[in-house]
């Protein structure tokens, strides 16, 4: 196609395109005229460093060459609908069978996290025989109904009345709990009992699966306390309950090792995946099951599908995305620039506003406060989605980017995950522009008298 | 990436890949060694009238030189998230729009027909503020959550127990309708009181929408009385409910007009879309939606999206592929053979194993019975799902298959399906082999004492 000029473009966009989660009339989308690795360019050849990959899946940075070039090999192997053995589905599937947790064996194939998260559902309720489905509160699964039904805060109430049988249970959150806890073990202690409580009193027979993100994503990156996880599948075991880790986000590299349980002593039962396997160069996403799972489905019908399970040119472009994670040691990058990141991060601590940092790899949140003895936030939960009554969190995310750090937040943290390819260099100057930015930010907006007229 | 060998497909696609709608068991899945235009060829170089379409998608054919070639221009549009506005994705919004009826005014984009379902639910919830939404039985709309539970068959079983407030209504199949009716006119005017009866008591003021295939696609082609869907289009107006036409399989061409409604003398409130916007070549869906239902989200926010909402590289595929549909007329080529289709399907109604055959453009079933007088059917629905007790419909599309015309069978119904550029002698070719393969299945099987001991 002939490229339209940004002008078209914008006009087209504001009168044809639906943009997600916006009001449309007062919509000014930037539009991106160039981009390169860890870097785009806007309309007006403003650079800025994409610090949170666009929606944390452009892995391999933007525009990769190898990538690109890839697109030009479409057609080498024929396309064909799900029924057919392709090459380029079974290779994708083997490598990832390879790179997941010992116990996985078998991949079902889709086309991005939502619709991964609903076949999980289907396969587990299947696989178990039992309907209930447990998940957390603060995590984010995706906007198809039984996405959305997982999903534990306001982008849920879009599909409710809610499914029948789907149950929320809590994130441990240490920095915002009540409680005061003499230690990570007793926090865990207590969650977990409170956990197995819930499920005795949902029935433990009725329960087929516990939906997590291992590391809670769009809700601001809240890493667990030691022995959580495998307290979970401790107790999933104990009552015959299918433990799903949700790695949409976190899988192919983002913590710095290839999925986030491998930061953690325990196998979940299925892992979904969708952006990293691509790094968003084409829609694809999936589920990855356990032996043991797949096994049942050997002798019992797999009663779901959709067109496009397994795409040939998305599942081309999962595989040229996996080899590219090796032949450059990408993951290995993100493991060692998220040292860098972490130092960086730590530093932080030092200023006034910023109350807690998180960080595993290249996956951080920086939560700010108002006040640091007292943790009052500048956002808490039920004033977000456009409520910020002050404006002050979208106040510091477009000072940002007028600084040509792109990034988005949730609550009161700030989202970093660059692309994984990022240099020691650039992270630097990347976060010499955030803390530039933050000083900027408490003296003007946030310590300052005229704080409530922002906005 | 190196393509694998045929053998190594087919054992990495055993022990890795989850097929959809099966038991994995047995699974003997062919794979494509080549493909162009209507025909692909087997591992054993054995060609085949693709007359399906892989899933009732690949409108323009197999490796259409077009598409390949658009695929090396990837990159010259930079990728962006939905936030953003990108050329491609401004483009086909208004390639799209110009096409639809002339009410429609945007267009929300997902990755694939359940999807957009799902996220039609949505809107239409939010716009109107209700909740029940209407769907028929026989009908497919997809195998997420929302798409299931509109749903109107056993495939929607598995996401069960069901969202509240989901409610099903009959689709006229006048061939198999009990009440024998003197008209068409009296079976719409049935059809409607009854519709109506259903709306009255599940109180109009809480249904937000009606869905429907406005020609059933996978559950057999079912064409609907003439009149029928505007009368359901004047009921949705007296109650303020909206109506959306799931064109997920008829949309782009399959009818031989650009949309399945523009053969009608209605406008839906939304169409939802696939398969053909990108003929297959890369995972593209959306929702149409009217100006009325646009104007409600500018200053409404539409709670819902999709990390791959618009992505660059499917919506610069899917340009290309409407570009393609005007540069080689191949709508008008689907009309021009459609007519000839017709003419043939009609001329089957010799045989004494061909109930009703249906077609539109090409979109086409064709309806075996074992007794014409009785209308009893091969299977009926309740035994499909692989219950076809004697494996009579899985004999005869196998033979078909054998015998170089490859499609699928729902119930005692056979998709016929070709891509949209096939020409009038392969159209014809193929249905030589049809009508061949048919007599041998009334001697050898249908008709034969042997009957019972197939399978
Ligand atoms: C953890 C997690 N799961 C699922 C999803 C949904 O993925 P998609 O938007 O591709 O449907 C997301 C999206 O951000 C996610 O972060
Ligand atoms: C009418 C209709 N709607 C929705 C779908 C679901 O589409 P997908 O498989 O892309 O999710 C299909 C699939 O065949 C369909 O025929």
């Amino acid at each position: 196609m002939k490229s339209l000029t940004i002008e078209q473009t914008k006009a087209d966009d504001k009168q044809y395109v639906l943009h997600s989660w916006s009001k449309q009339k007062n919509l000014n989308p930037k539009s991106i005229s160039k981009a390169e690795g860890v870097f785009f360019w806007d309309e007006n050849e403003k650079r800025y460093f994409d610090m949170c990959s666009q929606l944390v899946y452009l892995n391999v940075g933007h525009n990769h060459p190898k990538l690109l070039e890839e697109f030009k090999q479409i057609g080498e192997i024929p396309m064909a609908a799900p029924a057919f053995a392709t090459a380029s589905k079974s290779e994708l599937a083997r490598k990832i069978i390879e790179k997941a947790p010992d116990n996985m064996a078998k991949v079902f194939f889709t086309c991005g996290g939502a619709e991964s998260n609903d076949h999980a559902i289907k396969i587990a309720r299947m696989a178990t025989g039992r309907y209930k489905i447990f998940s957390r509160y603060r995590s984010y699964h995706g906007a198809t109904f039984g996405a959305g039904n997982l999903t534990g805060e306001g982008r849920r109430f879009m599909v409710e009345p809610g499914i029948p049988g789907f149950i929320k249970f809590d994130t441990p959150y240490l920095y915002k709990e009540v409680i005061d806890f003499s230690s990570e073990e007793e926090a865990v202690a207590f969650y977990l009992d409170r956990l197995k409580n819930q499920m005795l009193y949902e029935g433990p027979e009725s329960i087929a699966a516990v939906f997590m993100e291992p590391i809670p994503g769009s809700n601001g990156v809240i890493i667990p306390p030691k022995g959580y996880l495998e307290g979970v599948r401790e107790l999933c075991d104990q009552f015959g309950i299918l433990m799903i880790c949700d790695e949409v986000m976190t899988g192919f590299g983002r913590t710095g090792k290839m999925f986030a349980v491998d930061h953690f002593d325990f196998e979940p039962d299925m892992i979904t995946f969708a952006k990293g396997v691509t790094s968003g160069y084409s829609p694809l996403g999936g589920v990855i099951v356990s032996e043991k799972v797949a096994r049942y489905f050997d002798e019992n019908t797999l009663m779901t599908g959709l067109t496009y399970s397994g795409h040939t040119v998305s599942t081309q472009i999962g595989c040229a995305t996996l080899d590219l994670l090796e032949e450059e040691k990408i993951v290995e990058n993100a493991a060692r620039a998220g040292e860098i990141l972490a130092q960086r991060l730590d530093a932080l601590l030092s200023f006034d506003s910023v109350g807690q940092v998180r960080h595993i790899g290249l996956f951080a949140a920086v939560e700010l406060v108002k006040d640091k003895a007292t943790k009052e936030p500048i956002i808490s939960y039920g004033m977000d989605y456009g409520k910020d009554p002050v404006g002050l969190m979208s106040k510091f995310v477009s000072l940002l980017s007028e600084n040509g750090f792109y990034t988005y937040s949730h609550e009161s943290s700030v989202i970093i995950a660059p692309p994984l390819i990022i240099s020691e260099q650039e992270l630097n100057e990347a976060m010499d522009i955030f803390e530039k930015v933050l000083r900027n930010f408490e003296q003007e907006y946030l310590f300052a008298d005229k704080t409530l007229t922002v906005k």
